[in-house]
């Protein structure tokens, strides 16, 4: 049976978001698993917060992989709904992996000119983390910890449109990394023991 | 023995993190819990991500109750590294609630001006939660379902400095509510049962 993935990000919040979401489910399955998108913004006629919330749950509890967006969202970090859902599948134990349209380090969106400074903060004094990673170490180390991909391909750089978003090509890629990992799972599990 | 509580949040980033972790504990002592403080970049001397992370996720797991500081960092939205926290425990089945000094709804910080819109759209087209909660769903909808406290006190309204990320006046609050939940728990407890 194909694996199960739960496509997380802030596609949800794009104009084009069924679409999308149609066109990542279509590239998953080229891969051979099954892409579960989150119902959110796009169909909110008729449905509350409390039903959203739980579907997306529900949908993250069926999936044995959660593929991650994070793509910056307003703000220098990934969609917050986003990475609730990283820190919900890595406590239950889910495969987890990450794709970004950014590539750039968390510490050089926030404060550019500041990389050389041991301990740098920006205009409000509040630190900014220094470890070169894309993003707030718990979204990076919760990643690797997990033995996950993390995949950043720099698309449209700086553009904040659908396209750039929604992340395709690192989508892809990160896809395929996942997918040659548990192929070479399956035929490890289809190799006879040595006795 | 008392109930152990990880104050989760953008404290850690202060200039006076340590100062306002000690002050935290305080309060918590005065209610009689225990507050476990996540080390952070306060002392990222000779500490790297990965021990950091899984530093944080050991005290997540002694904790009983996971108290989240949901006030906005570097965007509309709660700061990542308390995000992705607040997934983890939810997910762990740990008792959260959060604090915040911002009461404004998201999509109010996001698109001020289009609230009477039934599906508003930010500057790139992006669409705006609208459901009149204080952040994301996911975040907001988490700790409404597990049954927390969210307490949002307005405390120098718009003023990025300390004293208000630290949202000490909500934290009291939320405390406060928390505590006497406990209260009545523990006289539930007591409480001998009829026969």
């Amino acid at each position: 049976m194909a694996q199960r993935l739960y496509l997380a990000g802030p596609d949800v919040f794009l104009a084009d978001a069924r679409d999308i979401g149609r066109r990542k489910q279509e590239i998953c399955r080229e891969f051979g698993f099954e892409g579960l998108f989150p119902l959110d913004n796009d169909d909110t006629v008729g449905r509350d917060a409390a039903s959203i919330f739980r579907a997306n749950c529900a949908l993250m509890q069926r999936a044995d992989i959660g593929l991650f967006n994070l793509t910056p969202f307003r703000g220098p970090s990934a969609d917050a709904g986003t990475v609730f859902e990283l820190g919900y599948m890595f406590a239950s134990g889910k495969a987890v992996h990450g794709y970004s349209s950014v590539s750039t380090a968390y510490r050089a969106r926030v404060g550019p000119g500041l990389e050389s400074l041991a301990a740098p903060r920006d205009g409000n004094g509040y630190a900014i983390e220094n470890f070169g990673l894309t993003d707030n170490l718990m979204i990076v180390r919760a990643i690797l910890e997990a033995g996950g991909e993390l995949t950043s391909i720099e698309e449209n750089a700086g553009a904040a449109d659908s396209a750039s978003l929604a992340a395709f090509r690192a989508f892809r890629a990160c896809l395929e990394a996942v997918s040659a990992r548990t192929d070479i799972a399956r035929a490890e599990k289809r190799r006879p023991s040595r006795r």
